[in-house]
């Protein structure tokens, strides 16, 4: 186990310590907790305590995009309501890579709770990106992480491992614990032929198996799909064959930001087809702008031009790289589909590569910025024209056969994706005593000897709305469900202060429920009705406002079912004057 | 071409004449013209009129499901204007099979265009379940067709030939006009060992086309897939395997409740394996029924028992065949999932076989379900448990193979699947002149010399929304998005009649914008900021009410962008007391 490495190396500074090995001092006593914050009743919020008597340390801090339910709403981040109250015991988080659903909540969890950030050198430059447009308290540490090296903190040491997936810079880490070692696979992709850096680090995972390796917290989004991830290169032969064959049109590749590999393998096919290249929509710019600092992508000289230059050259020498690959409204490839881009109007004949797999919710949406773009008279490809970032059953098995866990812990995934997990490394043999399918704020104890879920802590999601973080519960996300349903419509009576006589109206106000103009019978009658409910309160002297509230409501609620069939807010408003 | 066929069997019956064979009289003088009067635009509304001189016929009468966009809408039928334009010269709809995007609309367009309804036999009984609930005109004709026979009315004639789809008595049609014979395929795939009647009758696709047909128009719903469709009948050796693995549990298969010939193969297996079948969900029960009435599915006695005696049976000795395979949420197995089903309750162990892919919109409320069911224990399976209805690429390349049109015109599928179809049929040689990738509402003129499309007629959608057709309109949609995303913040003041002074107010009310117990400050500054607009107004002696309430709609709308980045939807109300 981890206890057994040797001590070389080690060195201290503040309170942390780079090192190669470790020895942990006296007798072990406690166990190891280890608590997802997040992530299965809300997929993105990626983010997983692990304790050991004073130290706590967070795996990611991702963010999660609204359910279809949550109007209004623009993102959702993890509650860390159980880290407010261990403050003192947080030691840093460390992020396995720079996607969103792994980084997107540190600008907003950093406020409070603001302790170190650790990552690879991509990962730590697009955190620095998110944390200029969100400031964060000053003094909040960030640390450049290399692949092989170990950062110590409190009774921890997490090591980065090189991994695959479909952002450079991604991670494995190896979290040494004084009741043994946890290996957190991060999201991953096992590639031998990557487009930049080395293959995953293969044999350091043996290695660690081989010493014995406490648990295994493996990712499960591909966990449906039978044999392996095909390499991020296969996706470069396609480009090759696409320019080749539209070699008289111009090309415009729409991909996720993110990923540099595949936008590496689009530069490199507009220099042999001898094309200039744009890049095209905010996140694009910036993450390629990173990218190109850190030597992550080689770009020719002359090889980019600016979306102004655009005009200067024939469009069959010009490919544009963009965002908008997930039919996002308002990405650049879904503005020049709707023609309302400023610089860029698709025609006949442009050859489109959707580079990307709908995300699931978002099938409509690409499907419609393909429709547009077809009507537009452009050739859209869509086939072939993307591999995944995540490990099929196939590499899931194979990191099970290299770090042979004692206990395992299926993690990103919703429910059916660990359940399937679960199901899938019973049959490498792993007892399933020992998996552990867990929900957000489980607390599992576990050290060499045993393993059980022992708790639970205070978890949920938080939803950020504009620039409120929290403001919207759910009581005024039911209320935007109901008025999104059937509108609004609006009594208002104005009544005598003190003898509650009707001083002006009923009025009737609507929004979102008919046209007005083409209904005033139905206007008219709603009034009357509510007359007749003011007369009725009147003549059996209900003063009390909140009835007559009540019954204006319950009588209008009555009459349009009635007679529409539909249930919109019902809203009465008494003045006094 | 069509008018070639021989005269025998001819017999005069009001307006309309079963015939096995035609012979135009007097000379060609007109074109036909071939009018899709929706579809393209929204999925669904399948609608096609062909129209001779004084004769339109019309090939189904769909409904679609409301887009993202639609809040509160309930379905979508087409806008029949032009038929309603030329109501003397329709004869009567044709319709291919019993789904909801071929029959749908038909309760709401008969009423305004009573014309005879024509259909195979469990089309026309769903149809008359469909009329039973939404009463039309008296006297609206309906009649059973049998496959291989015409109906003739006006310049028409359509024969309805046998073709394989995920319902059964599914048709294609011949439709022979004076300018030659034109096929629509209706929804097809070709399946060589259908589970109830017998396979395609490709000999007769055959002999049309040796004899000559004008134009096709084919399906295009799997046009990106390759390779054939499997047979219906390779689900029921998947059930088979399921229901042999599984003999200590229960077992709950949800799939679509038209596909008959599914839940024949589940019946099959219930028998074969000893347990007593419930059907679950209004539409299950209501499609079974009238399947089991026309002797489309067999059901040994006693096989069936009622739900209210399941818990007579021990569980392994059960099946229940539900509705809710697309996540819908009012749906039998939506409620199980949910826990709220009022006689069935999911147990740990329970083997649930999810029947069907999901349609596209449908994935992310599909895997709700499938979360929740496998959070209750359950063991989900929904790999390999359903083939299409449609026909992939190499059944729709045989369809051109056999029929040989001179016109090809892609129907049914979105923009990107018609271009798509046009490519893969150039590969077969048809010239891209004689393909017809048409808008809704395009008319396509054509004979045996020539085809263009030469003119438009008026198209659309009309919502449906509770008892209400067409009386939500862009407007009221475009409230309640805005209602959806951030509520609505209402400002009431009263105004003395006469001197304009301010009497009571300014009251704030909000709905669906923030939980206002924790934001007292938040509506006490709204409270104050309309007083100081109101004020202003006074003070500036601004009268009019138009310009008041835009004053404070534009003061509030600045003053929560700044604050909260929300723009909610701003109401100011004005009683005069």
């Amino acid at each position: 186990m981890a206890r057994t490495e040797n001590t070389q190396n080690r060195k201290k500074k503040n309170n942390e310590i780079a090192v190669q090995g470790w020895e942990y001092p006296g007798e072990k006593k406690s166990k190891l907790k280890i608590i997802p914050l997040g992530g299965l009743e809300q997929i993105g919020l990626n983010m997983t305590a692990f304790e050991y008597e004073d130290s706590i340390i967070v795996v990611d801090c991702g963010l999660a995009f609204p359910g279809d339910d949550m109007l209004g709403i623009d993102l959702v981040i993890p509650d860390v309501t159980y880290l407010e109250q261990n403050l003192d015991k947080v030691k840093g988080f460390f992020i396995t890579h720079g996607h969103e659903d792994h980084i997107g909540a540190l600008p907003y969890v950093l406020q409070k709770i603001p302790v170190p950030v650790y990552g690879t050198k991509l990962t730590m430059a697009i955190i620095e990106g998110k944390l200029t447009e969100h400031p964060v308290p000053r003094g909040v540490k960030r640390k450049i992480v290399k692949y092989g090296q170990s950062i110590s903190v409190g009774d921890f040491r997490v090591e980065y491992i090189r991994i695959n997936h479909s952002i450079v810079d991604a991670a494995s880490l190896a979290i040494f614990t004084p009741v043994g070692t946890v290996v957190h696979t991060g999201d991953f992709k096992i590639d031998h032929t990557p487009v930049f850096g080395a293959p995953a680090d293969l044999s350091r995972f043996a290695e660690l198996g081989k010493k014995g390796v406490l648990a295994l917290l493996c990712e499960s989004t591909n966990i449906f799909r039978e044999g392996f991830t095909m390499s991020e290169r296969t996706v470069g032969k396609t480009f090759d064959n696409i320019f080749a064959e539209n070699q008289n049109s111009r090309i415009i590749v729409a991909t996720f930001a993110s990923n540099v590999d595949r936008v590496q393998q689009i530069i490199n096919c507009a220099c042999k087809y001898g094309r200039k290249v744009v890049v095209d929509g905010r996140s694009m710019v910036n993450i390629i702008g990173a990218a190109m600092e850190l030597g992550y992508i080689q770009i020719p000289d002359g090889c980019l031009i600016s979306i102004e230059e655009l005009k200067n050259y024939p469009k069959e020498q010009t490919v544009l790289i963009t965002t908008g690959s997930q039919g996002e409204s308002m990405a650049a490839l879904s503005r020049m589909a709707a023609s309302i881009h400023r610089k860029v109007t698709i025609c006949p004949g442009d050859t489109i590569i959707m580079s990307s797999h709908p995300i699931p919710g978002n099938e409509k949406a690409v499907a419609r910025v393909i429709n547009d773009l077809s009507l537009l008279g452009a050739n859209v490809i869509f086939q072939d024209t993307h591999v995944s970032g995540h490990a099929c059953q196939e590499e899931i098995k194979l990191m099970y056969a290299l770090v042979k866990p004692k206990y395992a812990i299926p993690v990103h995934g919703e429910y059916r994706h660990l359940q399937a997990h679960a199901h899938l490394i019973q049959d490498l043999g792993i007892d399933s005593r020992r998996i552990f399918v867990m929900h957000s704020g489980d607390v599992l104890e576990l050290d060499e000897d045993s393993a059980a879920i022992c708790g639970q802590v205070p978890v949920g999601s938080v939803m950020v709305d504009g620039l409120g973080v929290g403001d919207v519960g759910n009581i005024v996300l039911r209320d935007r469900q109901t008025l999104a349903q059937h509108g609004i419509v609006i009594a208002v009576i104005v009544l005598e202060r003190g003898s509650n006589q009707l001083l002006a109206g009923p009025d009737i106000v609507t929004r979102g429920f008919v046209y007005v103009r083409e209904n005033e019978e139905l206007m008219a009658e709603m009034k009357e009705l509510v007359m007749g409910t003011v007369m009725e309160c009147q003549d059996r002297r209900i003063t009390d406002w909140g009835k007559i509230k009540n019954m204006i409501r319950d009588d209008l609620n009555d009459y349009l079912w009635k007679r529409m069939k539909r249930s919109p807010v019902i809203l009465p408003i008494i003045m006094e004057a």
